[in-house]
């Protein structure tokens, strides 16, 4: 089996996985528990935020644990909407968001917010000038990611950092779910930024965990309202054995970061200068400018999951673009954003690669590549 | 160690974590993706969910996975909310609660709603004609515990639901986190109930994982948008890792479900009957009409966090009652309600059993506690 969809999930390290099992057999009290048994489970809690806060550079009572990339969307969008209201009700999101922002930014027009989705250009990046012309006395959010999740292209945040410089009341929220453990935390984690959200299962962490950064000072409004857990923050009992293994986890993936990332990059490379080469083959990520694992391109005239499915007869995995829009049939709603249409959006596949894969697998993808590229010429010509 | 502190939380059943490492190894697809490692994990995510809706005697098609109790309780409120503002803004809770539903209400009043808090007996339990009292034509939605989480009173369930049998545009939540496995489905499954909140933690399932009973054609707003998982009701990649070991701990637990819990009563019973022969013991919890599993006293004069760390001493865990409030160091809520006052009301401690907890931890307990009580004695005299 050939692993490429590492962007959709990732398989979580043995290690954390060791962790989870560790904690979950050996810490059996709840962290809001009175008895030493919680005094002990709060101090591993503590652990592992503080962990997570090092590797991320920011301060311990900055990071908020949740369920994942999702609830983490939400909650920003959400809480800051809910409760800055009096401020204002205007929100900027990029149209090329994660169904996880754009979604729960329509959500909120039904609640009395209104909402503008930022333009991007045809490359598929941030229309920043365009983007400074939607914001109003009345915006109290901006949300952009770091890396979009359906062709991987970095997004300008120090240029949006630099255009809301001067705007303090204007929220700024990064979703860094497809960008921690990609590209540097210094392209993300930017002194203007206030709320970023990340997921623990895209770094080979646990599914169901997640955290928030939220810069100290910045109030927001809970999504999970109860007993008080998260400094107040985030109520519910703390998935213990999750967040130790999402420490753990996080530790091992920027371990050697330079090293791992550097070897992603090229075996995109690879593939890409082989991609480029077939004139039928539509390349919607480049090099510059993009995350080194994510590669999105598309045979013209065959449908995405045509080739998805060509590839899965091999055993060898990569998608329709992004896991949760696949089974919907549709164009990739980047892509939409980018102006492409007709066959050439619904062609796109997108391969997403993890150090853990290796040269071998690259030429193994490569030779059914050609293989399936001269069966579709066939039926097709 | 003894540990009498399970309605805090339980440790995760071997077979259950089992489940939990199986999974998280060798299913590695995200259930969205299109290709069979997604399928895979998609048909297992079925089969947990139909196991867990056989379980409550359900659809299967009504029940939808969460991160625990506290999101459950918060997207019922907040999604019956939201989603029904236009028919009313009214709601009714019972001022006995957990925070997960009492905090969401109140913060619902920030947000233009309007919510009741329904009184209780003396004894703890829900005073039905007061609540009916309540109710007005804008109210949307009345939610009730099925078991006390303090004091461990089971709630007059079936009274509200003839109450509101005449009512259909009123939505009826149960927080069943502490009722499942400790007093029969049938008690909270009621069939006017729209809405029921459960929590996999609480009975020896990960922590993390919880679940949410909708009857068929109620709805409410997603409280988390996003990907559209969960049938477009509850987005976020699935913990299916997590979901897949819920099921399998609810099986294990409600396995000879009558047999354990006749058990947990008739140790409750031993406790109780040597308690109620201390004068200085104050009883909380009855043996009619409450969960098996709590037992929840005081020793007049002597504040509850004092006993807690007298029996901590010799390895025996209780707790000032709920988990969430212990460490606030104020008079358990529900006591309150109750006009349970000053010393009596911070005197209190809550034994929370298992029907993993034996006879001889029993006696341990009662010996210890005999112990513990003939000093207080000679220290307060």
């Amino acid at each position: 089996m050939i692993y490429f969809d590492n962007s959709a999930t990732t398989a979580i390290y043995p290690e954390a996985l060791r962790t989870y099992t560790d904690v979950a057999t050996k810490m059996m009290g709840n962290p809001s528990s009175l008895h030493n048994l919680g005094t002990t489970a709060t101090r591993l809690l503590d652990a592992s935020r503080r962990q997570i806060a090092e590797l991320l550079g920011v301060g311990q009572g900055e990071i908020f644990f949740t369920s994942g990339g999702t609830e983490g969307d939400n909650w920003v969008l959400k809480g800051v909407a809910f409760e800055k209201r009096i401020y204002g009700n205007h929100i900027i999101v990029s149209s090329i968001e994660h169904p996880a922002v754009k979604n729960t930014a329509e959500w909120l027009t039904t609640q009395g917010f209104e909402v503008d989705f930022a333009p991007v250009t045809a490359e598929g990046f941030v229309d920043v000038p365009a983007l400074a012309g939607l914001i109003r006395d009345e915006t109290i959010l901006v949300s952009v990611m770091a890396v979009n999740n359906e062709i991987g292209s970095i997004q300008p945040l120090r240029e949006i950092a630099e255009l809301l410089a001067d705007k303090p009341t204007i929220g700024f929220h990064v979703d860094a779910v497809q960008g921690l453990n990609k590209i540097p935390n210094a392209d993300f984690m930017l002194p203007r930024v206030d709320f970023t959200t990340f997921s623990a299962h895209k770094f080979h962490g646990p599914r169901g965990v997640g955290f928030v950064y939220i810069k100290s000072g910045k109030r927001l409004a809970p999504l999970l309202h109860g007993g008080g857990q998260e400094n107040n923050r985030r109520s519910t009992t703390e998935n213990l054995a999750g967040i130790a293994a999402t420490a753990k986890a996080l530790r091992l993936a920027l371990t050697d970061f330079d090293v791992k990332i550097e070897r992603v990059r090229q075996m995109k490379e690879i593939i890409f200068n082989e991609l480029k080469k077939h004139e039928r083959v539509i390349l919607f990520s480049e090099m510059e400018n993009f995350a080194p694992n994510i590669l999105t391109f598309g045979i013209r005239g065959v449908r995405g999951e045509v080739v998805v499915h060509a590839f899965e007869r091999h055993e060898i995995y990569i998608s329709t673009t992004s896991a949760c829009s696949s089974k919907k049939n549709a164009a990739a709603s980047t892509l939409v954003a980018m102006n492409v249409h007709g066959d050439a959006a619904t062609s796109a596949v997108r391969i997403s690669l993890d150090a853990s894969n290796t040269m071998t697998e690259i030429e193994s993808f490569l030779t059914i590549f050609r293989q399936i590229y001269a069966e579709l010429e066939k039926v097709s010509h």
